[in-house]
């Protein structure tokens, strides 16, 4: 039996997926919510690589405040015209100086946060249409050796949690399928009218599974009202072509649904992001870890993006628990549904959380207690390698909005 | 039976109460979070205030984003000073022109701004150590006639949900009740040296309970370190003394578990207020419509603070759910747990939600069968009534944060 | 004879008030040029005080760049509202940290900029209708051993100059006066209606003066246009009643001239500052340290405000020269007109400047060559006493635009 | 004979250079006060071409208020970083509406802001080092039928005036040439070490005229102090050269003279300019129209950088000043040393100032009576053609700075 203080629990609840009522959401990426949440933790993890080229180890930031204010745009078919531009408040705080040597970190805050909006929004002029404010405190390396200390486990920032559960159920896999086809390389290129500020809303009732998408569609693209009607029409095709692959419940879906054609009321921008037109972004106010927004399943209210990817649990043990989750399921096939807490306390090594708390719902009765000692040791196994997390973070390659 | 589409059913979960752990978390009102939160909310209430004297309707508005940027200062036993100011950054939009009449959409703002902060932080001199900027849009009126008819049901913003639950089990109480004592006006009379920026953590295992209760002293209070740690235990002492009239399970309390008193490093302020030195807030980063953070119930993500009280569903929902779930449970002594989940439809009228999905447990078996109808009725009745939320959250007469 | 480099020459050129036409201009202290210079100058001051009380000394600073962007107002016979605040950004650079002391250099900035304001323009609500913002560079105090060293002579902090003159011929004399005057404490008493925004600009042809003065009227004394009407009746006359008792020429007094009494477009503020409405200002760019612009006269481009008045020529060397030629001129009845500009050498003591260079034109043919040594010796005494000049800026004993 | 009010009087002064002591200066175009020059003129050239190209005429602006606020660097030989932004906050107001139309006014701001400096500064990476902010205040085109009337005259702004001289003497030529030198395009390419923020000071006694001059070397260009001392001693070299070619009277230079060579304290920059490093510039501190600061001759205060170049007297008045002073001068050679000074009258048509007065000093004496007519005559006809001034400042023909 493992020493952690890992608790293992028979799921009382109805997991979501088995209620009449469901709801689950998406903010694609070029959403201002997304996209402040990707700029952050773009910022995090340049200067997580830039730490540790320079010193060997990743020192102490947590750049996980900011805030996108919308601009103003006029905008018609074929193009328009920014009249305000886009501000972006990068807030926080990062080490700047450790060991004699310092550190650019507004530097490096300013130039990531530029490349990340090029990437992320194709039609966003950013040089041009957007200014960006860094006011990241930067401090000196006061706590750089408890923080981050070589062969020694961090210890946990604070008092706090994350959460994670597995497998996704069918609504939550054709949320996020949805969103990512449609943001997906090959897809702009054969519709570039389609921006990357999507929202995919889906609901279920009983069987049936409504799905409300807002996409910020590319003015350029589109000539007169006659266009617009055409190419939502095809993306709507589209959508239901991924739902059948997805699911075996009828899907509805409808997209911009507060458009009115008649008056030439529509939903397009300029750029493909409704920061354009005032639309305001908060770091962690969208998706969790897994890229859902699930009000029917407990959840962090944390953000993820832009902490330090070392010892915040906040955001370390959020990722944590959501990859274990999945990986566990994975290993288990009688697992229908696995949720993982973990609580952390301040000062504590992170692999010794106050409390793994794991609640699984097995397919058919009298599989748990089987069950239980191999979740536990599998739980048991990933807080063992729990600063894998850090690097998988550190080089992209979990998500974390 | 009601024609609204409210569906009861019985709870099939294990509210947290019967869990084997739980978490509960309040950031109190000097926290960043909370503060602009506040900041955000006292902002859109004056602004309602103003529209309904001036117009005899509310307009359009949502300053539902703002961040708190942490200044800096150098504390010492006795007194301190700052070296960089606390930044607030006001965001969002409001209807600034209507019927040909200006309204002074930024001097409220910025007003207001430092109205609530003078007002809530005692020893924060808002005057000089903090800088407000007002990126607000402000627009003129166009939606005006939709937005707020005089006789009509506003339409819902947008297609969103908002939840509640009652009533409050025993930890949660407790942990609401911690910081409203320490926080309440009486309390600070007699104990000057404890900031506003209090957060309390409330872990329940079976039947015992540790709260972590972080506050931020005042160093003007504090001459030496043996002054503060004797205020400190005069603190922890009030803490169990209103914890045993709340809950008969065993209580634990921590204070400043970082305190590192041997070589004085401990958490004491100049304004009573983390944002000082470096802690930022972020709109809709803190308590939910309750005041509390529980993530092992159903929550919205969507900050209510700063939106619109008149259609703004994130909101407006969020408030009645609360609301109603309460005064139902009230009603019904058999209800051991409710938990109300309104969904909206964009355009809609908001009386009328998609769906209102209700799961109640009863303290006994046999009992949810007599309620079903009851409690249908309860929130159909609640539902008529929904713009009379309206006025309390304008008023004052309901929390949001 | 003097040791130091004093080159007294007769004067060759025709003073402005021996051509045919002169120009002399001012702007009031609430003109958004003068503002600014004074917030920033007030600042210095405040800031030297400081150091002066907590080290003995002044340290480095230099706070002479600051900018002032107007807001928008909407304004109406008998009150009006702020639609967008004025923006106010201090910058420049002040020692923040010497000896293991800390100096909240912020905190006194944003305290002095808002308690400036507010004295200065009486009916501008700053707390809530200007948005005062902080970029002054914080730096430690490296350089404060060489900067102002107890007993020693500071030296020069760049190769610059400062110019002066006396006496003030009519013309100028006239448009410092009518100024000072409208601005007065008493006259704002018995005409409450005039703003502190005035720029008075006197151009001579001949004997004839014509006097063209702008006023921002404040709208919340005047019910209507009429009372405009009577007020500027009123001011004129006023203004006619100085002009008599200064100068026996001839003088014309136009108040306002863009005014278009029929269609009511006239010159009404809010607050009796045009900052209000758009018009910017900075430092620098208006009066030289006499309290005038006067562009047929020698005048050094340099602001004197905000910048440190230990060693920084630009400032003290326009001081000194304009105090100087005053009193060196008030001792000589036979001087008509002197002009002194002192030049530095970057790292030589103040008191010892590379060259004094002084052209005086006496009221009467012959007496040049007795003046000459008795200037020169007068130059010479001034600059031996040149740290003098310090504290009668840093306590307000002299005017510096 | 005109029937414009000029006068034109015999020079009664001494100019600059008969007087025993003379002092010119001239901000290169990478000194802090020349970049937010150029910035903000640079502004007003874009934003005229886009109003003439939308509208046949150009709208309303004056963007002449701007700020840079110095960043911070760590610089070291071969190379160094960034640890705080350069801050540019652009001010001023410009139409950006008119006939139904929209102009981008703030994306127009920030995006020649941004190519101005990339253009201007080789080593300033704007996008990651430079954070650029408009304030600009976009208004309606109201008075844009008043402001610029096909085929009217423009009435002037304001009561200003403008002043300019020809020819430039030996110093002025000295110092212009010695900037324009080692700032032109050949000499970068053969000295890359040499930044663009390039101060000369040049001061005459007598005969011997001494240069100071300060250069912000670029640190990348220079492994060691060693190389550093070279290069300066090179760049000296050069300034001899070009000094030889100008003038026969004795020059001596002096670059960089607080460099303490033992200490390695000299004076280099990451960037090529001190604004890099907390040195602030705002518009209208620097170089006056003619290209230098020239403190014994009459000078406005008036910035004409970024100034509408329509019917803004303080701008028009002062080119057209110094460009009919050179012509004039080159037309007469009996001519040596002419001033001309252009006084508006608010609301009056351009081409008819109030005065233009005019000093002919001439080579020989008799000269003068027989010039007056002409020279009067040149005056009215620059005066006829004033509108012509405004193609030149738009497109570039002439310098304002």
């Amino acid at each position: 039996m493992p020493k952690r203080n890992i608790v293992v629990e028979r799921e009382m609840q109805f997991p979501p997926f088995k209620r009449d009522v469901e709801l689950v959401e998406r903010k694609g990426i070029g959403h201002p919510d997304s996209l402040i949440d990707g700029v952050m933790e773009e910022i995090s993890r340049e200067l997580s690589r830039e730490y540790l080229n320079e010193f060997g180890r990743i020192l102490h930031h947590n750049v996980d405040k900011g805030q996108i204010c919308g601009g103003a745009t006029e905008v018609e078919f074929g193009g328009g015209l920014f009249t305000k531009p886009i501000y972006v408040l990068l807030s926080g705080r990062a080490t700047a100086e450790a060991e004699g040597r310092k550190i650019p970190v507004q530097h490096i805050a300013i130039d990531t946060a530029k490349r990340y909006l090029k990437d992320t929004v194709r039609h966003l002029d950013v040089d041009s249409d957007v200014e960006i404010e860094s006011r990241i405190s930067a401090g000196s390396a006061e706590l750089a050796s408890l923080f981050s200390r070589s062969g020694k486990m961090p210890v946990a920032n604070d008092t706090s949690f994350g959460t994670g559960f597995a497998p996704l159920d069918d609504l939550e896999r054709l949320v996020l399928a949805v969103e990512n086809y449609l943001n997906s390389a090959d897809y702009k290129i054969s519709h570039p009218s389609v921006g990357e500020d999507i929202k995919v809303m889906g609901l279920r009732q009983g069987n049936g599974i409504k799905l409300t998408v807002s996409i910020a569609f590319v003015s350029k693209y589109l000539e007169d009202i006659d266009a617009y009607a055409e190419h939502k029409e095809k993306v709507t095709e589209s959508i239901i072509g991924i739902a059948e692959k997805i699911t075996e419940k009828e899907v509805e879906v409808s997209v911009n649904t507060a458009d009115d054609i008649e008056k030439k009321s529509v939903y397009i921008t300029l750029s493909g992001t409704s920061a354009e037109m005032g639309d305001d972004g908060s770091v962690g106010r969208g998706n969790r870890v897994n890229g859902l927004i699930t009000p029917f399943r407990g959840m962090s209210l944390e953000a993820a993006a832009g902490k330090n990817p070392v010892n915040h649990v906040g955001k370390i043990y959020s990722v944590l628990a959501t990859v274990m989750s999945r990986e566990i399921a994975e290993e288990h096939e009688e697992i229908e549904d696995i949720t993982i807490t973990l609580l952390s306390e301040i000062g504590k090594p992170i692999d010794q959380p106050k409390v793994a708390s794991v609640s699984v719902l097995t397919k058919e009765k009298g599989q748990f207690d089987k069950l239980k000692d191999k979740v536990a040791h599998g739980v048991d196994r990933h807080l063992e390698e729990i600063t894998e997390m850090t690097n998988q973070i550190v080089f992209g390659k979990v998500r974390v909005f």
